[in-house]
Formats: structure tokens, sequence, C-alpha cells
């Protein structure tokens, strides 16, 4: 199977950039699922149900978030009606929405994809290690499920390294997303598993994390309250991870990085 | 001009590799000027005098450091006699070592290494912004000094995507390192300084950010304490960044990420 | 029922003065139980089995712990040997040891008490307040348990004083631990649980946080690697909270700070 | 001399209760300059030109704030027309305002009154340390200035007492302020500064640090966006502490915890 993931769309800019890109890299790449994180998607902040809609019609077919799902309030209300919109699995027993879920691809197969967030300088939502066991034991990758891609939303570099390696031969993909940069350090790990610590987001580089750099740098030096954080408007880059697995086992047998536009160096899985 | 840093080398196998790969790199590059970050250098924490002689020998010409230089006691005796290694400048007046430092190469050209920490999830020092301020009015690019590197050590990538933009024109390359994993946004900031967010390490990829994975992954599930971290001991990935100047204003031309060997993608400037 | 407390005990100079103010307090107060955090009993770091042992001779009851539980590393083998040593109880599933306890009063009452630990600036464990909610569903107040108190070993007042109205109507006395200060605000909350948001610790109060204060300042100023804290050696101050409950409910009728020797002003419960 | 100072006021509540003691308080105890914290005295997030004449009306000599004094963006212009309104000494240079300000009282005295702001778990601001030593090299008790009040603004206990000690023999009085919650370890340093790691707020204890509760507990349970914070509506406790000088060396020969109205314990210095 062919598996896409899309990191954080960000504002107008990433949502164009990612729209865009959505249809021509399911053509080119003929890829079984496409999944994008939109937890930026609208003016930097949350996700709207309008934006969910827009977003699906370019095809995509599942939605991650992470610590920004909730900021539009009208996802609290509308998460539960769609079911492939996820939210961190960790978050609190009684939360609105899900966290995993099983995709059916056009051909059959099925592909779960689960959305998870770390703790390191986060908020302490339950373990997501723990977290994994369980979802593991109820997704078994090569058995009941043809694919298993997990979106875990974490800071640091040791946390996803380490999230990683415990889904190693659980999972064909563990991308991390939050940071907003792509990484350079695609590797399938020693089990199977496809890992890149994060994809990257959908947004304009000449920025701060996708936001307007002025009133970010100004905040880290002068120490007072900036003025609302706006998305850069600069044509932006499309960051994305893809892998191919193994119809038998689940397992990853490549992983490429993808970027296509703005102002990183390109990168494209090339036949 | 053409500089080369490379970033946090990780204990023996990050040692072994970066050693090699150093003389290798300074020819089939001709790069001018050499830096190494070795804040964890010695089996994971700090750094010895014995280490800092062996990337002396073997091409380095300037050292930085990071929130671990002083894990190895004897380098704080030292540091005062070795104004090549470089400690994070911001650390409190008294503190012994230096942060900055012109290195003039075999043709006579000063190149100034500033070695910075940021604050964000990280002890807070003083301002690295206003240092900045301060060290670009003393080292002036294109003027008293013909190239500028900036090792800004630093957890987030907002913090070091904002100094980016708060050195752009200033410095001829503004690197992050201490998260260990490299990141794919080697790009030229509009006013002309080289950027990548993070360097990655000289380690194995096959670890939690060098470590080894076993430790390291019981310890974010049982939250009990574990044994020593120790270095992973594979084959070590050369995480570098490659920049070519413009002789006249200290400008990047050019930016390249260099990964060599190892488990990552490799990544090599071609002509 | 008479109910007494005494915050964490910090180094020899803290053991000297709770282990001989123990027997004193049990004797003129009439306690029914006595409960003591003895996290810091170990030259500040941790507990050993001796140490315990000494507790329940002077008159411990039951002993409650925090985040340095496991800094002496034989007490993670003997923890599973003694009941009555508790350690927070929203560490992972697969802990030793365990996080609540039903002790039998002489005159037959049962007493539950429970250790908690905050997540606020510290490790990431399972949520407080659900577990409350779990515990307080099996120690009912006034039903199964004739009194519960509960240790809620957290940084932040915030998070305290939240956790403590969580509780309010199912505990008999809900009282902080781990920031070493005794705080000013012991009182009955509206649904009649004691609350006091830290009982502060049994030390010597001359130093910083039972420290030694030296050490202790040139890190802050300095930033550079300290030699090992050692508890401070003057004249412990023993810090505590005695409560008078309700026969029937269970409630507390009654709060009073406790505090003995030392520099700090005395408190005691006059009758 | 005799020095009076008031934690932090929180809105109406605090406001009310604080305004009625105040010219009680400078009566009774004959104080010769009375400061007040006032970061959370505007609905709790900041403060107002209008309430700062209603405090200096009540009798207040000088004002002092913490991290939320910019909450109210009106004062960020008007904190520099008011020398008696302080915000911590050690924000950036060219921060609107000054941190530190010499009062004359009635009798031709000169009290400096010194605000000051932690960084553990806070911001990340110069350091206070040394800010303090460069203060004290300004204002030297007994002689230039007669008594010096430090409102050192801080989450931990530790860097608090670490920072009375850092001060002792220098300031009259080094008073925590910010946890919300009065400490009950008011004592005379070695050297003869009085200190209280926190002082306490003026507001409405049945509460989370000020703010009504259910919203707040809520919060720590849900990890969901909470509706806006609001004061807490029921009697203010008044949260003080009261120190007499000796009027040679200025250092303090007595300090008093004082607490007054609403659900706390009442505290007075009596005679
Ligand atoms: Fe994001
Ligand atoms: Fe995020
Ligand atoms: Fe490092
Ligand atoms: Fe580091
Ligand atoms: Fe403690
Ligand atoms: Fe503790
Ligand atoms: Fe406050
Ligand atoms: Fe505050």
């Amino acid at each position: 199977m062919r598996l896409l993931h899309l990191g954080d769309v960000l504002g107008q800019s990433g949502r164009k950039a990612a729209l865009e890109a959505l249809p021509m890299l399911r053509d080119r790449l003929s890829v079984d699922i496409a999944v994008v994180n939109v937890e930026n998607a609208a003016h930097g902040f949350g996700v709207t149900a309008k934006i969910c809609k827009e977003f699906y019609d370019a095809g995509a077919d599942v939605l991650t978030t992470g610590n920004h799902v909730w900021d539009q309030r009208e996802i609290i209300a509308y998460i539960d009606e769609d079911e492939k919109l996820l939210r961190p699995w960790n978050f609190p027993d009684g939360t609105p929405g899900n966290g995993d879920y099983v995709f059916k691809t056009k051909s059959g197969k099925k592909v779960c994809v689960i959305n998870m967030m770390g703790r390191l300088f986060m908020d302490p939502l339950s373990c997501p290690f723990q977290g994994a066991d369980k979802l593991f034991n109820k997704h078994k990758l090569g058995k009941n499920v043809d694919a298993v891609i997990v979106d875990f939303h974490a800071e640091t570099t040791s946390e996803k390294m380490a999230f990683g390696h415990h889904c190693d031969g659980r999972a064909s993909l563990v991308l991390g997303t939050h940071t907003h940069v792509p990484t350079a350090d695609a590797q399938i790990l020693p089990n199977g598993t496809g890992y890149q610590t994060d994809v990257g987001m959908c947004g304009d580089f000449d920025s701060v994390i996708g936001m307007k750099k002025e009133n970010s740098v100004r905040k880290f030096i002068t120490k007072m309250p900036s003025g609302r954080f706006e998305p850069a408007e600069g044509p932006a880059t499309v960051c994305g991870v893809y892998v191919e697995t193994d119809d038998k086992t689940g397992l990853a047998k490549r992983i490429e990085a993808v970027r296509i536009g703005g102002r990183l160096k390109g990168s494209w899985p090339s036949a």
C-alpha cells in the first residue's frame, strides 16, 4: 500500500498549497490513503467544519489534530459528527471525538489512523506509550488491519524517538507533528516501522513556525504582550511523508519525505 | 568562503565517525573553517581536553557546546586555557570560558564563531536576542569579519526560527543544535543569512537522541529511575551543514545539509 | 477522631525533631492516627527501610512520600513488603508499592490514607482528579471508612486548591506537601473537608527548602554545576496539621496548624 | 520604622477588602509606608489607572505588580506617568515603567521599594540575583536609605528562599508574592532581613487562587478550553506582612503576618 501524511496545515497559505497539492499527490503517487494534520488550518488556530469539508473534497481521507484542536470552539460540537476528524486519543475519558479510526480504502484495505499526543513540555494527558499498547492490541497490523499510521503530536525529539521505537513493528508509520519543521531523519526502524521525527508544516517558511515573524521576534525580546499572532502569507511549502508498505506484513518497505513549493529544498519520492 | 559545521558529537560512535569524516570533508569541500559541537562527545555527557585535542588534530578549527558543557568537571578548569573551545555566550558574567571567537583561516580571513543558548524549556541565561545585538556590534559582517557562524543551542523550533530572523543579514550562518535530529529546512533567509533549525547530531540514529533506546523508552513508561543513560553504539551518521559565502558581503550564497553514513538518507553538496 | 499529619521530614535534623515530637504529639493531642511524609528523610533524598522502622517505632502509623520516593534504590525492593509505606497512587500501573491504605486505629476505626501527586511542573503521572474519583468510590467517608486523609504532593497552589475543592465532602483532610513551606490557609472547605495548601517540612528553615543555602544560592546565580546538595543541619521546625472529625460523617470539625521548634513561629492546637 | 505590605489584590472582592483595611491598618499599626501588590486588581488580570488612584487615596504609598502587569493594555501607556507603580525590575532594558522607587515618608525617611521577578517556571527575565546586587549597590540600607522592601514575585519556594538569603542583611524585608497563598514562615534571617515566602493574596479563599473554583477544577480534569476565568466573589481575606525595623541599621526587629477577614484564621501584630 501507499500511504501519504501531510503535516500541520497553517492558515490560508498552507490551506491553499495543501488543497492544491492533494489531488496531484494522490494521482502521481497512487496513494491508498491520504491523512492531513489540520490543527492550524483556521488562521493558525484550530479547524472548522467548513475547512474539514474542503480537505475531504480535495482528497483527504482522515484528518488529525493536536494541542490546537479546540481553538475554534465550533469544533467541540462538530467533532462527534465526523469520525474521520481525529483529536489526540489520550485526552481524558469523556472528551468529545475519537483518536483512532479505521479507514477503508477503495480497494477494500483497512488502514488504522491513530492520533496521539506527547507530554514532555505539553499538557499531561494520559500516557501515550501505554495508550499505544492498548490500541495495538485492538488494531493488529497484518492481522485485522492492513496498515497503521500514527500521528504523534509532540514537542521533543527524545519523546518522539522513544515513542517510535516503542511502536516499532506494530505500526506501518509513526510520524511526528507539532514543531512545524520537517526533519531529515526518515528511516525504517529495525522492526519495520517507517519513522520521521517531524513531518513539518504546510505553511510559509519565511516565518516563525508559520506565523508572521516580526511579532514573534519582538515578543521573545521585549517580553511584552504582542498583538494577535497572524499566519505568514508567503507561498507555503507542502511537507509530508510517503510510505510504501508490504502487503502481507503491513510494515514499511520504503519511506520518503515530500516537500513541494515555497522556500525549502524540494523532495519527491522518485520512481 | 566555505564554512562547515557539524552537530553534537555523541559518544564513541559519534567521535569515530566525525573524526574520520573531518579530514575528508575539509579536503573534498575545500572548507575554510570547520566547527564542531562537542557537548556530548564524552560518553554522551560533556567533553574532555583529550577529546578536544583529537578534534583539533582531525581538522576542527573551533568547538562549540551547549547545556552539557560542564558535565565533565575537568573542563571547568581547562576551558580558560583553550579559547577555541566555546561555551554558550549568554552564561552569567564571570563564567569560565568564552562564547565568541574570531578564527583566522589559512588564507587570512576572519571568521567569528558565536555559541549562544536558547531559553524556552531551558535554563534562564541572559537574553540571546539582546546578546546577539551586542555581538553583531562588535563583529560586523563584511566589515571587520569575513564570516559569522552562530551555533544556537536551543530546544524549540519557534525560538530558533525567531533567532534566525533576528540575526538575518548580520550572520553568514545561524544553525541550531541540541535536539540531535537534523531538520530539512536549510534555506537562505531574506537578508542573506544561511539557516537550518537543527544541524542534527553525529551519532547512531537507532537510539533516542543518540542514547540507548531501551532505557529511555522504559523511563518514559514507568517513571522509575533508570540506570545510567549510555550512548548507542551502532554506526553514526555525521550530520552537518555547509555554506558558501559571498566574499564581499559575507552573506550566504548557498547552503546544503551534509549527512554521511549510518541510518539516515545521505546528503552531500554536489558540485 | 483526631488526625495528625507531619510534612516532608528532611535529613537528620528533620528526623531528630520529628521522631522526638511524635510520641509527645500523640500523647498530648490524643491522636488516633499519625501520618508522616518521609520522602526527604534519608539525607534529603528518599527514605530507607531502617528510617521507616524508626518512624513506626516513634508512633507513625502510615508513611507517605512523593517525587523523591525512589531516590534510595533499596526502597524499590522494600516497598512491596510494607503496605503502610505509600508512594503516590497515580504512578503507572505496575509500579511497586501502593498509594492508598486503610489503617485500623486502636479503637477499631478505619482511616484511609491516600498519597497522590500533582502534575503541574511535575512528572506527567495519571490524572489525580480522576484518580481521586476512583478512590472515593472505593473508600466512602462515613460509610466504609471513618476518616480519609489525602496527602497531595504538588508544586502549585492552583492545582492544590483545585484538588482540595474536587475532594471537598469526600475526605476528612486534604493537605499539600512538596514545597516544604507551611501555608497559613488552614480552613474547612464548604462541604466539610479540612484543607491546608502545604503542611510544610520537618526541617531547618535557615536553608533553601531544607538544604544548605550557600550551594543553592550559588547555583541560581552561576548556572554552574553545584556540589552535592546537603541538608541544613540547624534545629528543625516540626510542621504538621491537626484535624478533629465528626464521628458520624467523618468530615472535619476543626483544623489547626502545628509548628514546633526551630526558627518559625510556633502553632499549637490549644484546648 | 513600621512597614506594611499587602499581597496580590484579587478582583472586586479583594479591592473592597484591601481598600477598607488600608486606612485602618495605617492607623492602628502607625505604619510609615504601605505597599500593595495590585497585579490582579482588575477583575483578576492586571490593574488600571483608576484602580491605582483608589489605592493611593486609601493610603497605599507604592504599588507593585508581577507577571500580570500588562494584562490591561492601558497600563502600558500609563506606567511611565506614575513612578510609584512598579513593574518587575528585571524586565528587558527599554520596558516601560520602573522596578525600584525611593519613597519619602511623612517623617522624612527614605524607603526603597523593589519589585523583582523569579524565573523558575516563569518567563526568563534577567537574573534577579545579579539584579539585586546592582540595586543594593545603589540603595544602601542604613546609609542612603532607611529601609528596603523587596517584593519578589516568584513561583517556587526554592527560588524565593534562595533569594531571601541572597538579600539577607541588605534589605529590611523580602516577601514573596504570586502564589496567592500566605505562608506561615515569617522569620528574621540570620543577617537581619525580615522574610516571608509568600504574603498571600487579598481575595476570597473559597476559590482557586482567587478565581471561581468550578471552572478551574473542570479545566484540570477535562483539559478542554474553559470559559473566561472570573474572580470569586465571596468575602476576601486581606493578607499582608508587617515589619518593624531598627532605626539605625534598617534591619528587621520584628516581623508578623497580617490576615484579616474572610475564611482564613486571623493574624494580627499584637502589642
Ligand atoms: Fe501545529
Ligand atoms: Fe501543535
Ligand atoms: Fe546535544
Ligand atoms: Fe544540548
Ligand atoms: Fe519534599
Ligand atoms: Fe517532593
Ligand atoms: Fe498574583
Ligand atoms: Fe503573578
